[in-house]
């Protein structure tokens, strides 16, 4: 089977790219993906398998079965974009100004259109299930995934993959990672309230810019000192909006920042001491707080066993494209598949997509683009594994 | 001579009042005061003085001249306006909307006009010349009073008095301090400039939040720790602008802040491990920074023997609407006054003019209001002292 | 009285220098004088007054009672030494290792006897009582002026003198203040107390060294924020007591401080923001502390009142050694004298004792020496308070 | 081959303990190990092999020639003890008061001596050459290895292989990992000298004590700004030696401290961002200071392919006694072997030693011991290593 898909694959590489161009130029925000679901929903039709749409959102879950015994296998790939004006000056750029994607959605959907389409033609050679989570609002906590959970994608579900297209990676390149594989993170947002009062007269007053000062010095010691050396963790105070004038003691300052670990553990770690330097903040200087702190996208942990039949099914595999199958690194974005992860044994994998040329923009740049040759490496290195799956062994 | 000067200020008291009012229905922004520089000149329209207009900006200079020979005395009022909405609900409250007299410089430039005629009315009892200094843009640095002097105002001038009223000191009572009276002052603006970055790579960025909050703690020391205890010193940062997105390290943040100081060496004390401590602070971090720093309004320094004299005829000279002559502690606020104070010998003192009431909101209160009264107050004393100015002995 | 009383003082300054040298070559510590003490009650040995030992541990009280009727005023001379190794070369300097009287205690209390024996010569002149206070432990908090005080020392007193003489003043002057004069003091000890570990393992400890460098920092606000600018305060970390190995994260650290203020408000604002600093500390590190913080000398505040008295008392009087006569700056050391100035209007002034040559060291310094002419001045100076006292006029 | 050496190994194990008891009674400490040497040297005695002693100061090489071509396989045991005073109450304790071997390095040593005399008896089965690096000096920086690799014990050799016992792993396990496996070091100590005063007049002084605990927090930022979040690194301030009075101001202070990495980088990164601090710092508070930093052991590298070869041939090899293999977690720890690491592929891994009642104290404990069973599990493992060696194959 898994030769025969491989040319049906190639024989649609064209129909990949103009698919991806026409979402290219119709980019949409996180939670905003109206058209771009209908798109999806509309491409299934007519084809032999079960389309739910609105699940969770604007998600799309397609259905195909085979008929036959056997496990199900979820494949998933998003399709939201980012709020960023487009400075590609592609023939077929955004036409929504101020929304792009730039961070490869529009390739994910469409590798996986057509791998879906390909997979239903090819059904009666397949076992168990396959079922596609076509997925919105990946870019914005809390995020698409979570809500198609509760909307029941996973039921029934035994494993779920997914792909991640890499503009920084070279094009022919595929790598995982078992286990802990992408950040955790949390979000917070924090107001420190003082005393106002005129700036030749500081004892009348309580001088929020200090106690601010004072805290966003103290987390660092969480990052210094209380985390294992061995474990992965950050802060980022991103913004301290405490503008206000030259002379007049600040009553109130606003910090939002962000928090990324490599273990649900250190999470935890990260936001009790956060939560206790606030709180002695407060007595230390006679300030008050309010503090929205919420953990968003959690750890993403590839099972084990599957990452390994990822590897081993791939290099099998032979795929003509594809130059090097690699162990990498652990990555510091986060990525809301790891709610998938934490409901089934899941593995989530990246196919390079340098451009031609070697000059890439990281994801969520301006500039940013993807060779499309990518798409089909996407395709076939999905497809392989929907093939190989039925002779996957869990441990 | 003192006592018709009293009857005939008593007979004005009416016009006092009047002129106060209407230039508090229309106040003028620091150095916009051309309508108030206007309405002033013309007030001396025929009078038998000389009037100089457009002195350092909307200045007026008035000269009475006694054609006796004798010292010269300058009297001061400023007649400036602050960019506040006015809340007193006053019948002459501002037509000027976001423009208050709110610190009653209407009231110094009523007095001063009225005992002014009145001076002139009696110049054949003075010896000398009296000149009065009707200056703007005291509210605003680099002020009215250095520009007043930069032309020529203080030409042949022996000596300099001013008077403030002062909403929150009761009414009867007149205060002074000889020596350091009110602090001196100096502004800055200073960016920190780091690098931006994501918040899940700090190490590809330089945060400047981080730098710019060890810096606000730093210069705590400079009060704490360079000063000496018994000097008066203060450094405020009313403005931390580092406003961004709670993921993505900051770059540049900017602050601004207000330095006070009761010596002239501790001003230059502070701004010097001011300096200092940012020059470490980018070593220490690798940052870069812009600093704009600014000494402006000196410190106010009294004349001894001035001042000494001012109590004394205030004392002798027995105006009945006067409860207590006293000596006051040092001020925390900083007057432009202090620039004449360092040319020539001068005093400025302070006219109680709290609402009958005994409710007082503070200078620069949308609120704010004066009682009448202290301005014949005002008159009176400094009419007294133009009076016995001819007795005066240096030491 | 005035006159006899001079020339009898003049007449027995060599015995003033002999009996300090006597009792410099002589030092005993603070709360250890007792040879000192049995010197100073041998003195009065078969004079006419009555002698009190051991008044609060080694305190000696001497009543010159002139039978007739009048006030109570008590003058004081302390009388013990410092923890200082010698190094003045002089002939009669200390035989006793270690211990030196560097702050000129040996002064005070040769002219004090000197004094006290000549206004018993003259006791019919006099009129009420005089008390003189011969003080140990000034150097030492808790002080020994307290412990006289307790044991009834001022009982029947109604007011308090004392004189400083000062190295670092010319010899020939009198200086003297009215109001808050000295500063108050307190002293504290906290031992903070987070978890031992290994240097590669912070994560299992809990590094006092980090939480006590935070409170360094934290207590600067207290002075740079919390304070009055116009206010005295200081807050000094003397002692930093955390040696360890390169390695170990240390468990525990001891830090030593001084507290000095100029109001009691401010003492009192100090300790108040100290202690909350230290609890806001402990929750923000999840450390703990123990601390001993006490208050000891007060505000040393002369009365307004009675110091004018002593001012014109000592003008009028020309003594012919006296060359100017002028009021100081506050000054920043401690001075246990305060508890008396607490119970009764009292005035401690300064008498200069400036080495001939001009080279001057100043107190507590190894070096300290004093000009022996200035003991003379002090005699005649609080001679003649003692004899004008009589015509003291309270408000 | 294998089979034989095992038997003989099993034979020998009364003599293994009896060397570990000699040892751990007669410790020394490190660059003092003259009497463990002498023994190590007198063992050899009269064995068919050449020894060469003083190597590296008390460093004893051994080589065993097959007389037949092959590779030079080095395998080091260290045989320094610490100074610390044992508290084990073991019959053997340590008879040198104040140092004990609370490392294992006598069990390293004992197993060491035995397995060589085996090696040598068994020469005519081996190719090439064993060297066998007796090592003194692991415990104390500059260490053991650097001055024996400086006197030649690498030349000629193609891989380095070592063992530690570990008192925290069960008995019966054997661990290894490859790459970066302990961490490298550098140790630090540097004074910051500020000037002296009196804690009342702080601007008369430099306070050392603000000043470093300023830089204790600045250094927090390293790790949590500096470092790439998925590095490892540390740096522990483990001593602040700042007694001194509680009312004088400190005029210097020495601190002490350690750093850890796990890539060169990371240890070249931090001493850069160390030494800008501390530049920074000098000027921000004008203090000067003296450091010095020493980097120690290097980041402890594995080679991947050696790795892989021990953990391969140590499964098939079926020692009975161990009943796990597998790849552990990177160590916290610094370890000289390092160096040999740096000069030839080499591994260094860990044989589990946990006492047999599952009550352990960690290595440099005054109770550490160890379960003497494992030091048979670590001649068979480097033995079944030495007999397959023949057999590797290099990448």
């Amino acid at each position: 089977m898994r030769q025969q898909l491989m040319e049906k694959l190639e024989a649609k590489q064209d129909r990949i790219i103009e698919i991806r161009r026409y979402l290219h130029a119709h980019p949409e925000l996180s939670f905003q993906e109206e058209n771009t679901a209908r798109y999806i929903a509309d491409f299934y039709e007519g084809k032999d398998c079960n389309v739910k749409t609105n699940i969770g959102g604007h998600g799309v879950v397609v259905t195909i079965d085979s008929g036959k015994p056997g496990r199900t296998l979820a494949i998933r790939a998003d399709f939201d974009a980012l709020p960023i004006t487009e400075e590609t000056g592609l023939p077929f750029a955004s036409k929504n100004p101020g929304v792009m994607h730039a961070c490869g959605h529009d390739g994910h959907t469409a590798y996986m259109l057509i791998l879906a389409e390909t997979l239903i033609e090819m059904k009666d050679q397949l076992t168990g299930k396959i079922i596609v989570l076509h997925q919105p609002a990946e870019e914005t906590p809390p995020g698409g995934a979570i809500a198609m959970i509760r909307d029941g994608c996973l039921d029934g579900v035994d494993h779920v993959l997914g792909i991640h297209v890499m503009s920084t990676m070279p094009t022919g390149e595929i790598l995982y990672r078992e286990g802990a594989t992408q950040t955790g993170r949390a979000a917070f947002k924090v107001k420190i309230t003082g005393r106002g009062g005129h700036g030749s007269s500081p004892h009348m007053a309580n001088d929020a810019i200090v106690a601010a000062s004072e805290f966003v010095l103290a987390i660092q010691t969480i990052i210094s000192r209380r985390l294992n050396p061995f474990d992965v963790g950050s802060i980022t105070i991103g913004s301290f909006d405490g503008k206000g004038s030259f002379n007049v003691i600040k009553d109130a300052v606003e910090l939002e920042g962000d928090v990324r670990a490599m273990t649900e553990e250190t999470r935890v770690l990260i936001e009790k001491e956060f939560r206790q330097i606030l709180d002695g903040l407060a007595k230390m200087f006679g300030i008050t707080y309010d503090l929205a702190y919420k953990n968003d996208y959690p750890v993403l942990v590839n099972d084990v066993n599957l990452t390994a039949f990822v590897a081993t099914s791939l290099k099998d595999s032979n795929i003509h494209e594809v130059t090097a199958i690699s162990r990498c690194e652990q990555q510091s974005p986060s990525e809301d598949f790891a709610y998938y992860a934490k409901e089934r044994p899941s593995t989530f994998f990246y196919v390079g997509a340098m451009p031609a040329n070697g000059i890439c923009y990281p994801h969520h740049h301006p500039k940013f683009d993807i060779n499309e040759a990518s798409l089909l490496i996407a395709a076939k290195a999905m497809g392989t594994l929907v093939a190989d799956y039925g002779n996957y062994k869990e441990e």
